[in-house]
């Protein structure tokens, strides 16, 4: 054990523990989570505080070989994975990421500290709050370091949004003049073919796409410089002016400050809004999950449109049942990031005057939603999506039986002569071309053409272009 | 009563009634809401049933003298306030809209036979169904009406967002040196402006506004031409081709035709966006509420930073109080949209293949969404921030008294010898200057930066900047 | 016009009005919501201020005859319908409901001015804060006057409830012997009965129905008495004493009095438990209607296990196209209700010391969401449940053609062996039955088990028992 | 590696690992969520086979040597930590649990093997499916399990919850005559005392606990012998009698089985009723921590009548700054909780016909949910609610020279002339007192009795009975 001491006291500290009393009091304080401070945020939190020391450095603040220590820590420790043993404090904490902070100053000193060959706790020499904290405030590097993990996360993310797509557009190309029925509320309705559903599935995924882009855009915007409240106090001109390019310089991130730092230190709009986006991408996720749950129910009782591939057998006592296991894990996800869009507007919404002091639990739910939803779509694609297989005669027999023809009969002998037509079809079970056969109102070339799908969906087999290109044949 | 058909059977309808039997049959339905169709829904029904009867009528699918009769109904029914008594049902109702828009349908066909002498009713010769709604669906004219109606909603709420972001900005310049404690987590912080304040206030309703803008494009975007799920069945290439652009002469909007008309009629993936960005508007201006009621909390045992004007009587026992309830209607209404917006993503979320059945009630939440929020935001405005005065004495008195020149001391004594600084003035109820002033440590220019706002605080002067122009004394 | 005056001056009123000064502020103030102070909540309103000055009277505070006065006039608004152009203050209104309360002030003291022959506003004589509002606070008359009205409106929701209850039972009874296939996560699973499927929809509405009375039971205890945040300041021990048991005459409602008048003032806790009562009331209405849904689904390509009565045309386009809107509208009223739990947990989270500012938005939800689901589930049993049939031979042949019989195979073959029969019937289009009598591992007497659905589905038959009853045939 | 197949085909196994194929499939499948299946829920799944092993024999459908090692194997791994290496499937899983329940039946299989000195994967002798699922499936175990651990996590959380009730309940005593200054809309309103304000922070959470427990009441019914969808499908006479009986001597819980296995097997209501009441608690939670962060505010700019203890240096760059920390980590849980409320009932909606195929993410939701507010309400209690103190000066203060007593004067002088001495007092900075001793309109005794706390508030004092129990003075 070792002893440190802060305003409040002292207390002792695991002798090899590299983190000190703030962490230690943090321990105390949040027995909340099982989960510590997310390894992307801590890694953020690393390459602000070495830009900042090497920003002090040249502004002349601090000593330089203080500083070349703290730069050279940070180094060491972004070069291996970060070991959460030094990071242990529950990611749910109060204090705004105070306690997150300090953490890593804390760790840091120390690592420093080691590398010259001094005791742990001797901050007489390098002080996790004069030195490595100079110019900062929880206020600035906290949010600063959570956007910053975000926009990392939000790669992967991004990517396997776009494997999705084209895994989708792929089956709409191979299912382009698979003909099946639509339908509305569940009831039968008008031709279609099954490319029509997959590019109707893909498309809310570009839109996600540049909405989340769009969001995005926000977390560039930081607020360094603005030590506490935004107000730029104990922050020297040059630290002002250079922090933000060093760090860009560190991360390899287009980053840019905030214009007005009040502002970017207390409002959480772009969090939410980028929340939002992620709901939306989440809805999208799950209605096409729900659909694939639909169409590919049976074997037997079921709408037996399509196959999707087996992953697991389905049940522990039901032999030979395969389940769709892909799209149930994708609705649940969906469902959790609806929670942590909820989460996450309640405490922006909490937020009061300078400060909102509800940023862990934000950060935190933005996280695990975004690496949930990434990991969802990688499994919706490679063991639901890329494997999909339609049952042809099935569909076919679908259409033939149905009484979606009757609305082309409309333009000839209206609606509610149609209506009486479908009404018999299915109370006689005959279909309506052989009952519509022995109707003196349809002339020949009107019966091929009502019952010729490219005749009467016009839009069927265009679903790249949409509009229909061709020519009606009267 | 005059009785009507439809494939179900017969019904009596009152004689007066403009509607027809499938209205009828939707009010025994859904006897849901008290709230009828939204006029502006009605309103785009109508210019689009316009649209559509011009354009079947070049197309020579509509006999022109039927068509001729429909448009001038139209013209009759828009130019006149919506009448709901001739659209009565529920807003909440099942069937994706059908009954809304049938209602619509047997409304101009009844207003058109009486303006050619005929009786209501006689659908010979102008047919809601074959006539009015030619070349039509529910599944496209029910969402491209409700796209208008909230490009028409959006109008005032965008023009009362930037008449509130201009009257805080007026409010930032007029408090643009009225220093104050900055605060955070409730706790004394280090000084600002109350110009600071209502300057980052506006700042994220500039975003919002951004925002909903940025999602009103997906509401251009119309399914006209798809009729049933987007097949275009029943449609002629001359409609398709023209429909959307007569119906943008006709409502002088930018409209547009969707791509793919099978994605444009089952997915609502705009709809939840449009909604995200509104509950972050909710968010922001309930931040703002909140941080008014707190500011201007008092008049003796509060913050007393502003006063609101008095709009009311706040109690109807303690005389001579005065409370914040226009900031408290807002948070009102900001709660309000957080659960529309849970709604609209569950409605969404439901919509299965290639319709969404539950639009009424997401349009419905739209709708009133954004009127609450109009209001909000107009006597937010004028019965609120327009009138705010802050109470300079008790703000100069505050930053006097306060703890937070400590943080200006660390660079020179560093953060544990301030916080005993820090502490001790607390207890002994000594200013720090007080203590400062006694002790060796600092010399007497050091003093006078340390106490002077305009030298530590370096962005509090400038929020229009955001960043400091002017360099350090030192 | 007449002119009247409070404290913050004087204002035009018009001649007509029986509503005062107050609410002629509130209308400026709050231009939010179309829709007035719920008739309910006026009620309920009147009944307090009649038991008010009953009980003021009694104490000898109270004039005996302003007393008198008082209570006729809320006598006579009580015997007539509400007429709303006296209370047109927006139900979304800041100050805690002061608005509500001083507009039905107003109205009760010009109403007796007027019986009394004297002219509107001529308070001299009788005054709505002194007289009418005497020894209440908006602080317990609001809260009290809501939870009465949520009272009144709970009792057509719980009719409604049973008699849903009922009309579910009655189906479970006429299908008690009708087989169908289970399915179990969209996949066909064993069979049951579609008896079974009623019994499963109506078991949870009988406990919510216990769930929403145990939450009712918060909703008798008022904290009348309490003044200003439970103080009760300016109450007399006799008004204290007696003004709930007045008031529980008045209204034959068993009410009762808080213990600690300071929790009763702020919390809403109790209002929150109930909204959550309903909101799990609407996830089941849900269920039942998604599963309604599904199961009729068709007429060709859909499951067609049972038929919803055809309530209006489907379609504006589709000719005997017939929707399941029923459920549809009934899933609409579920989403709302979401909704309106997630804006009545945000605003009674937003609750601050001794009083709830956000108690209008509370009960206006509360409100529409009891008033939706009674009128949800009139229109679910009526014109739904009621009518709905079966397909009795679509479902004999689903299980014919199931492979569910693999599961009773397991215990005499394995569940791997029993998987490997299943996919071979799946793969070859042959029963189990076919392929089960070519293979020697099951003796004659197995095979009639394995097949015969009483013996190997030992609950299907005893929904109202649930627990078998007989002893298996071994 | 050894190798193990199922009727999707073969699969190797790393040499060590006791679980199998199915449990490897479904890390393939589900790499979603870093947390495996909660320990309590393998726990509870394991006592649950034990049961069944243990009727299973007894009813003679199981070896009784093979049911002995499978009994042995669940009672070895009960008497350890759970080994979640054994157990590594992500607790978002699709598939409705099979994949958790075939992990523990092929953990519980090879440790069983093990322990008889077989090799793993050697089935023939003991089997997971076969043997150690005997009876059962995921349909029932599943839930069941989910159950039994929900039980066990609530006792913490109960007893948590009394824990801080006392805690409150102390300082309630404690603070019973510090009299000090109640607001309404963050205004001054009347007097009250501090203690008033912690009893009226206890007694929700006393109903918190009644609605949890009743809530909790529906977890002990579980669904045990109802195999698949409920049908009892492979479930012996013996077994659907002796199962539950035999779990509730197993678990020393007070167990029984649902009537109706269908509704039990498919209806998640009780869930969302439990995540309501926890929603309920989490609001109540977060309503104490906005109060105590209000009350605590400060130092020298707040309302600074109650200090919270410091935990913690509130600020990396402020020195001396202490902030509310602990109230901040509670709120947060709470925003938790209001998402996780929201994620569960959109699960529980999403379920269809026979089974919820979402209930890994309730279950997930409702244990983190429930973990979370357990150590919120210990660290509120201990680091927060035990250390509070007043600022008895500083509460004097305030009343004295508030305009609440004007209040006290409305009975003598009315309501308009108390509401002008109020303002004039606010003008002037004159205390009401110097006022109204220059009026002629009290008397000597009038104004003892407006300046006498004890008097005026007569609820103040007597918090723990809440009714007035003295009669005023006149």
């Amino acid at each position: 054990m070792r002893t440190e001491s802060d305003s409040l006291g002292q207390l002792n500290i695991p002798k090899t523990a590299y983190y000190g009393i703030h962490t230690q009091r943090a321990l105390h304080n949040f027995p909340i989570s099982s989960q510590p401070t997310h390894p992307e945020l801590i890694r953020a939190f690393l390459e602000i505080k070495q830009a900042a020391a090497k920003t002090n450095a040249t502004s002349g603040n601090l000593d330089r070989s203080v500083a070349k220590h703290i730069v050279s820590a940070t180094k060491t420790l972004l070069n291996n994975p970060i070991d959460l043993s030094m990071f242990p404090i529950s990611d749910i904490q109060g204090g705004a990421g105070t306690s997150a902070n300090m953490n890593v100053n804390e760790v840091i000193a120390n690592v420093a500290l080691e590398q010259t060959g001094r005791a742990r706790g001797d901050y007489a020499y390098i002080n996790p709050n004069d030195d490595v904290n100079m110019a900062q405030s929880t206020n600035d590097t906290y949010p600063s370091a959570g956007k910053i993990a975000l926009l990392r996360l939000l790669d992967p993310l991004l990517l396997e949004l776009q494997n999705l797509i084209d895994a989708l557009g792929n089956k709409a190309d191979e299912f382009s003049t698979t003909y099946k029925m639509g339908r509305t509320q569940l009831q039968d309705a008008v031709p279609m073919t099954l490319g029509n559903s997959f590019h109707a599935w893909l498309k809310p995924l570009l839109r996600d796409d540049l909405r989340i882009k769009t969001a995005r855009d926000a977390l560039y915007m930081l607020n360094l410089g603005g030590s506490a409240i935004g107000s730029g106090i104990n922050v020297s001109y040059h630290y002002q002016v250079h922090i933000v390019p060093n760090l860009a310089g560190i991360t390899k991130l287009p980053l840019t400050q905030a214009h007005d730092l009040f502002d970017a230190t207390q409002n959480l709009d772009g969090l939410v809004a980028l929340s939002g986006t992620l709901k939306t991408l989440a809805m999208s996720l799950s209605k096409i999950s729900n659909d694939l749950r639909l169409l590919s129910s049976g074997p037997r009782s079921g709408l037996l449109e399509i196959n999707l591939p087996a992953k697991q057998a389905g049940s522990s006592i039901m032999p030979g049942k395969v389940n769709p296991v892909i799209p149930e894990v994708v609705n649940q996800v969906a469902f959790e990031m609806f929670g942590f869009d909820a989460t996450i507007t309640a405490a922006a919404e909490a937020g009061q005057l300078e400060l909102n002091a509800f940023e862990p639990i934000i950060f935190r739910s933005l996280f695990a939603g975004i690496e949930h939803l990434t990991s969802a779509m990688t499994t919706l694609r490679l063991n639901a999506i890329d494997g999909i297989t339609s049952n042809k005669s099935r569909l076919a027999q679908d259409i033939d039986l149905s009484v979606s023809f009757a609305t082309a009969m409309t333009p000839i002998i209206g609606y509610q002569e149609a209506a009486k037509l479908a009404k018999e079809s299915i109370r006689t079970g005959k279909s309506l071309r052989q009952l519509a056969e022995k109707k003196s109102c349809f002339t020949p070339d009107q019966l091929t053409h009502i019952f010729k799908i490219e005749d009467i969906v016009i839009n069927a087999r265009t679903p790249e272009h949409g509009l229909v290109l061709h020519a009606p044949t009267q």
